[in-house]
């Protein structure tokens, strides 16, 4: 009875990897799958994910098959689960400012990827029958973050952006993703269990008791790609920008709060560290102070929350929404276009996965 | 339009202490007021609480004005607001098991207070026509606080069971409130924002995006006279089982989880500090952990929630409810007869609210 | 060139298992080897180190070759290295005050070891030829671990007191090595780098610069069988002692200073966690703070200490020092007869070693 | 008996505001002082110093009393002590690169110090008859601090560089000190406790037991000017490489190491937050990790050190040193010409103190 999903990707890194991994671990070992919050949406299991296309710019990377791709050398992602050979090759993408800051000096674009009609990828979300295209570009790559973003407008491929460049914040792209009946979802992919989830639900907490937040601060550094785009100041403004307006929906005075990436560390790999601390007044004026450490593998935390967003963009394409999905956006995004606090973005999603069960 | 709200107390020590302070701030700087959840609760306002009797067996504390003895030594609670004298002096209440382990050491118990009539008390506090009487006497005082409670159910007024001693789970004592149409509220108090609030608020989180906890801890000092008894562990003992208990309705195998109390450090004095770990498996199996260090001032912490219970007590009372008034002691207390998650027990504290204003 | 080292344990758990393991991969690997202070001191190398018996009163040891019994169930300590067979079986000793307290309860004692003539251990000592005996006996256990000092002392062996039980502290049985010329070393052996070397080389460090020290904790929590007796406060009496002991040879006033054992947390294993803080005045009445938490694993912590102790009593044995060796005690033991300063210990340690070498 | 001792400043910002506090509390409150190492230097108490002249480019500052410029709004420094009117105003210094950056955006120029002759300097370090120039400018600032270094060897001046740019590793300037017979001091002052002190010490400890170092990282985040600063990448090259080399003198491989400074934190005022980590191998391959937080106020933690190195740079002004005092850098500052263990720095500047005494 279940149908498979045909997923393409922009961005074939480390948060793909885990995807597909997680995917291929959900069709081995259905049992043990933890991090799975709905078994099925809409119809789909996690098992259902079909890779149709894979687009990047690495020239390590286009014309592997993705089984391959997966555990490249640039890719800090871990090999958690062996997974078959697909079938389906890294294609190129358009450059655009795509390796613009420090990954330029450690990924070699391949040359079918600098000039590229973007159309091109229009054409092939069509001929690969994808229902869904997540964009899962590096921080700062807003030219081609958008190109995509319009691809699939065009093709009527339900559109995830997964990066904090704005398309859900974007006028023109939401209005042209409304008039051609597809569904968006953005901007800024949460991870599944991540600082800024960890903040805003301890936030939370604090507001319910009456409490008043006096100072916080959160500090991440990690030793990914991810890491070492973001250290670049002019290329991290976006997801700066997108931290602020999540910690503001949780009630915090954003212009206020000190929010990372705040750092690149080669030796922890994937794996990411933040630090948080709250400081706030209680009962009395008496203060109340947390500082947290949090330890975590930073794409498998993506993978757990793209495992929702592309089921709920299929699901979506297939009952014709038109533009943001807006009901499901405060719990997956970190910068959706109407934000919510945790306990209020958590419920309606969790009411829009029973209503399309 | 408000009425006041007479209020008894057992045990005068640092929690009594941010208490009277809590309500001579609400009526001195009503609009500064932080950690207050409810203005009013069935009419109440936090300025209307009268303390018209406290009961204590230290020697240096009764015969003193409660304006007094909440500055008394042996007390580690701050000033944080000046109180005027209130006419009520601390009166003898019986010793039984009060000064057991290391507390004896460091107070001395007033000669009146051994071999005590216990229906005086009872007399008492019909005498004085308090409503509430709210039990704060030290962990370990099994017969101490069950005296007090007997008193109550005898005397018609509601208790407020603050101390991990039984009380809502001895069955003899809840047939006694519910044959004598008393309200019952217990058993031990949480803190408006400590620890155990914390843990299980991280493991609800956790949980909610279907993580495994694999390995978790909740260690706590502190420098209060509270945690000098607690170093005893024939005293804490009913203290632990009482944070399993709260641990266990967060859905985490109680049996296994370590949970302090976990040493004296006289120099924090009414500061508490508090370490969590908590170890969990995520998406494909990679770990996420959490390294919490909590500093909290203690006793206005306790003043918190102590500001709902003693309300949300009154009002039981006039709507003479007989027994546990299960709706709201999973929000209050560590170990109420009916657990429920952080969000399903605030839920139902918080319509039980709206239900009675 | 090298020569065999007889060495004879009493406590045969895990800082014993990971002894015998340190000494078998020095064999297996020496290259490898991190933790090694000195490849020789006084002559003899690591792998020189031969068990010639071993003392125990748990019935599920006694009677195992050593090599199987460092694996066996309640010893926390992990597999490091496969260990050969020895040819030399755990014998019963005498078993005393060895399992008062918690430990009574997963522990069972072994028939013999109970009314057991205590004159067996000189004989055993002297029929082996051991050259050193090392107390691991549990800490609490002043009569065990004052029974085989006795023994030694009169076998002619030279002693090794890591317990916190008084020894070195105990001027009857100084006088008893004194006159029978036998060396003695103890007491209450600091971890290779453990949460107390670490706080007074802090403390050191803060003093060198004319801070003035305020407030300082270490907070220490375990899941081993040393933890497990810890937890009972009549048990860790004269640990308590011997770690404030060492703070107050870093200039730290004892009394105010709080350091635990802290809990008995079972997840952690052989794993212990410490929490350290120091509070400080700086420049201009500055405050500066120091929270750390340090991770590592109990028993080869010990071990690497025990190296250099068995090694320096077969030294001394050899040159025939009588009584307490001053001269190494304050860098290998918390609780010298004569304390120092991390930076005085460790050089009168060096200079020892090189003075024998 | 004791004599004044010229000081003269380029940079008066909040490191120089925390040292001419602490001069004015050595005079005021000498018997309270914390943080001095040495009581006199040469001859030389804190009290003794005696600011003479002072350049800065900031427009709010230039022309106040440096008693009243102390206090200035961009400075984040903390009143610690009341100072008198000092009879000295601020004088304009050449802007060159002293406000690239971040700073350009807060600080704007006094119009007299663009296009400024440098020689102005050297007149009136001749003029007001300053003994020491201590150079305070930004990070970043190569141009104004060689600037000022080329002027203090031409007056005579000692010159202590507490910035990470070149002088004491610039062979043009070292030269030209030499040639003159000026002393100098640099590169980049420690702090008098700061982060990278804490891990150097810490990775010496661990070297002094046969611990094999695997992975460290030491951040830093703040929220004065110079973390304002310090964001910029450009402007903090410098700092990064100074920080590397120390951690390099204390035996870590400098390329792995990931030292901040990580981010700007603007509540955090004057306070630093530094968060250091280190793994290492232990006896048996056992792991041991340490994890820090330390916090501190920046300012103050710099005057501790400036007070010892613009004594002893004016007792090697009298003894007519040529070039740099290689016997007190180590220990002084993060990049000296010849960097020594912790150990070692500090024995080495202690031997030079009691010489000159």
């Amino acid at each position: 009875m279940s149908r498979s999903l045909a997923v393409a990707v922009a961005g074939a890194g480390s948060c793909f990897s885990s995807l597909v991994q997680f995917a291929a671990m959900a069709r081995q070992q259905p049992a043990q799958l933890a991090g799975v919050m709905h078994e099925r949406i809409g119809g789909y299991a996690l098992s259902d994910l079909k890779f149709v296309a894979a687009f990047d710019v690495d020239r390590e990377k286009v014309g592997l098959d993705l089984s391959k791709s997966i555990l490249q050398s640039h890719v800090a992602a871990v090999a958690h689960v062996a997974v078959e050979p697909m079938d389906v090759a890294v294609e190129p993408g358009p450059l655009l400012d795509g390796l613009d800051g420090p990954l330029g000096q450690v990924i070699t674009a391949h040359p079918d990827s600098t000039d590229m009609d973007p159309d091109v990828i229009r054409r092939r979300l069509v001929e690969t029958g994808a229902e869904v295209l997540i964009c899962l570009l590096p921080t700062g790559s807003t030219e081609g973050v958008q190109t995509y973003a319009r691809a699939a407008a065009l093709a009527g491929v339900a559109f995830v952006n997964a990066t904090p460049e704005p398309v859900a914040h974007d006028a023109d792209l939401v209005a042209l993703f409304e008039s051609r009946g597809v569904p968006l979802l953005g901007d800024d992919l949460r991870s599944h269990l991540g600082a800024t989830a960890l903040h805003t639900a301890l936030l939370d907490l604090l507001h319910s008791r009456g409490l008043q937040v006096v100072n916080t601060y959160q500090l991440n550094v990690g030793g990914n790609t991810d890491f070492l785009n973001l250290a670049d100041p002019v290329r991290s403004a976006s997801k700066q920008r997108s931290k602020r307006r999540a910690l503001s929906a949780a009630g915090i005075d954003a212009r206020t709060v000190a929010a990372g990436p705040n750092g690149f560390v080669p030796h922890l790999g994937d794996t990411k560290v933040g630090f948080l601390r709250i400081e706030a007044n209680s009962v009395l004026g008496s203060p109340l102070s947390l500082e947290i450490r949090m330890e975590v593998e930073d794409s498998p935390n993506a993978a757990g929350v793209l495992a929702n967003a592309v089921r709920v963009a299929a699901t979506a394409r297939t009952a014709a929404v038109a533009g943001i999905v807006d009901d499901v956006c405060a719990f997956l995004f970190k910068s959706p276009r109407r934000p919510a606090t945790e306990a209020v973005g958590l419920r309606d999603f969790q009411d829009y996965v029973k209503f399309v069960a």
